[in-house]
């Protein structure tokens, strides 16, 4: 693993990306109600906040929007995303090489690994070829570990998202967004599933939009239980004014606020 | 992204394809009452005209006539198409280098996409590819973006059209080649999806041969919405004589006229 | 396109290729009743007639035999070919590399496309490759472009065999190599979507035998449909004697000789 | 093969791996009731034990660890490996590259066959390739031959067990570890099998939990059979304080101890 | 074709090739009751028969036994082949690069294609890349050349062992390893069809063990019809003392002796 807290995506050991590949893998539903969120540039702008220590976007919003943007935040460049447009077994393609993110500036890599899939072999093997090439340039990788597919019933059991947890420490990711487990006790197990202190860093992943309150409680006792930060896209840029819900999460996140003292 | 007002392929930011691969991907069936039109020497010269900011085209094609028009007209080197004599779900051969596109003399690499078929994965990941070689050659990319097949029923929705528009945006194509969803405000959501006045670049797809009123009012309402320009093939050189057409498209996609102005 | 008339398989920019990859094709069941023939030796000796400007054999055949005929008859390393034995979707394997092929001394490559196949993608790829790389090695391509499997229905129709026609030349060959689609006219159309005088060349192919006289007629309106000649292989190699129509055969082809004339 | 004797991994011709995959091959269930050993160091701890000649991890877990430990143990690097929340025919996903592998220090390569699966044949293609990369680092190869898939029945017959080491000697891995087949003989039979003396070395593989005596009586008769060890990861690191149980398996495996002998 | 007179494979032109893959190919039911022939040193032992011209094993024995037997007899890297745990279409993996095989000493590669199975296409472009990489190193190749599968009701017909000495010449090989098609009449046809005194040399494959008098019957009648000679495992090293068939067969073989002057 690769000291994060050396790491450009990383802030006192602690993480927040912003995700905004939601025009890809959802498609324009994702902003019915807030269009002016299709322009990137609105959120990159959002991005700016002291809150954010990356923003995650798929290469060609990379390479159109980030050259403005790269001394305000880093970029974690997805590498593999896929439209809903297609049905069929969880799969992602492969839409930017390493070699294009380290040009593009990207600080970090990310993947996402749908365990359980029939296609999962073929993504491991995708993410081998990816991590291996991101350590030439020293990016971090971090892992969109998502269980889904033949395999699986209930994708977010505390059993399953310790096991996708596990996965990403097996396979080499640095750091591990899941799914909220649904309480500290799950998270904690999954934390100790990526192996300890020392080992795979857990974040959540934030999810379709619910309630300020809600939202902080989750994230609140993902730090509680040893989670690293969080993912978040939706909950932070389907807002119209983000910024309150960022101070918040910089509370929570990097202060180890409540999140009633977060809230006020 | 590319900055397209720099290149070959646009004027004052504006394009207009000339798309001659029906050959390939429809058959002789599209040249029936106007044979000549199989000799691509007499669509090459119709390219000349001023309107025409370059013309796409299948390897072959390229290699055996554009040497004769390289000083007129500029190449879109369509990288891969198929023949419609096999009729499974969508998916398009790769036939043609973006090294030997370079070598004859393209100006830009033109590639479809068929979102939502069981091939769109691998036919991303063939694009990726094509993508960062062109990268290499300072070539834009062009993208047909083409939700078709297993995922999909009507491909010409507006959220369906404008989906197409952010596929290619998120994946990193210069310009989307899209279906004409059906009105302005249509075309707006996808020329929006696509990222604004700084993303993909939107041209409307011309489609099979309709009156020149009414052809030039879908245009004038891509232009209205913020789009680029145009990709037209059949309702050019399906015509006689498509001299008069052109002179229309000129005034309506870089005067900005009315269609009634452009029609007198 | 490749200037054929510079090239070493053609004379007078007509070609005549005998074709001998039966026996990989086909089997031994080509030659019953002349048995001698699967001896290669004896088929290179007729290919040293004046009226043959090529031989097209698969590698192993031009390993074995092709050393002691290089100053006789030009050679088109035949790249892919499949054994009947296998009964499933038309493929075709790819048995030799361009680079293998210019070793041993090719003029030219062949490459067999079916169109409307299951595999015709993937066909279409390999030909790419083969193509680019022949480019390298200033060698032509003759494209065996014979439409067949899940789409087809009837092979030989005007349109079908017009389209394999544009196929080849969309796709970048230099000869196109078609079934007979049974008239003047029909062939007159195949050349015409093969682009005219500047663009791809179409021949003939021989089929199976039939007499002098209506094999002989058919030549006559391949020529006169301005065809570039011929691939015959049956109907030369199974005959006891090949030169009496190979004699023939030279009238038609280079001399423009009527039939009668060159049945004399 | 290459000389075990000289090779990190063995001594005196003994092996003794420490196996611990299992959080990828079987999730977080394997660690129920002693969580901590979901912490890989509490595992590479235990390796440091005398007995242990190596310990099997995957990527994720050499990077994270075995900088620490490189002093202490050998390490052979897990090169496939892949989630039970699939459950296709089985298949093994290459998660780490033979360069990688020698790069984080490994001392040879572990590598599994599912001999009789669907993708034996892929399987053992991924084989060839890990195989000679890893020659050209001099590090030895452990092949994990495990039958079982489509043409399996009964896995641990000890003709199917025989059959799985002749086919790591076949392939050319250096270590056999197979299931163990029930009895001596047979394991003399699989020992034969893998060639004898100067063949492929066979180890048992240690499989879930049992008592001590039952699980050293049948390492035992492996070592009485010929075998050259044993790789264990449940039977280990399962237990609360290992020690007692390496103690007694250093006995019996390098020093020929009886069972009785051993567990005093 | 290589000049065989010339190869360390053949002698006088004449082939006898030891083949030793049965424990890959069959497991350990080919050595039932003559176990200690799982040794391959007891084998090789054989091998050193001056009837022997080569011996043909998977890469893991070449590495493990050929180097004390690289004086005293030829090897041929049989590069493919696959357990008989799998059932499904005839298929074989690429256990051995050329290149590896070349590092292991070996005097030609060995390869099989079993035409007319679902997979004879990918097999066939498999051979073709270890047939000019062999090349590269003056290997001969021996193919083993089985119609077998989807395609193919009765293997051994006179017709089908034709067409898979044609293929084996078609494709480059410079042995064709086929079935006897029962009787010299039906081998003669088969060596014509290999393309006769110049072309790919034909040897028989020895099947499973039959008698003395039976066995040296067919392999006078390939001699006698024009073969070059015999590939023999089981018929061989199933016998308790090989040496008085082998002395047969090098008096058949090489001396053109009858049956019966040879077992005498």
């Amino acid at each position: 693993m690769l000291a994060l807290d050396d790491s450009a995506i990383a802030r006192d050991g602690k993480i927040l990306i912003l995700a905004y590949d939601h025009g890809l893998e959802h498609g324009p539903t994702d902003f019915e109600g807030l269009e002016e969120r299709m322009d990137p540039q609105t959120v990159f702008d959002v991005a700016t906040h002291d809150a954010v220590t990356s923003i995650a976007v798929q290469k060609g919003i990379a390479e159109g929007y980030y050259p403005s943007y790269e001394d305000d935040v880093a970029l974690v460049a997805k590498l593999n995303g896929t439209s809903n447009l297609w049905m069929g077994e969880p799969d992602s393609a492969v839409n930017c090489s390493v070699e294009y993110a380290a040009d593009l500036g990207a600080d970090a890599i990310g993947f996402t690994l749908y365990g359980g899939s029939n296609h999962e072999i073929e993504m491991a093997e995708e993410f081998r070829d990816a991590h291996e090439a991101a350590r030439e340039y020293d990016l971090p990788s971090v892992m969109w570990s998502y269980p889904r597919g033949q395999g699986l019933k209930n994708d977010t059991s505390a059993g399953t998202i310790a096991y996708a947890a596990r996965q990403a420490l097996e396979l080499g990711a640095d750091v591990a967004k899941v799914k909220y487990p649904g309480s500290r006790d799950a998270m904690e197990h999954a934390v100790r599933a990526a192996g300890g202190p020392n080992g795979t860093k857990v974040i959540m992943s934030g999810g379709s939009k619910v309630s300020d309150e809600a939202f902080l409680e989750s994230v609140k006792s993902v730090i509680d239980a040893g989670g690293a930060g969080l993912a978040v896209g939706r909950n932070i840029w389907q807002r119209e004014n983000p910024t309150e819900l960022l101070d918040a999460l910089e509370q929570v996140i990097f202060e180890e606020a409540s999140v009633d003292a977060a809230l006020d």
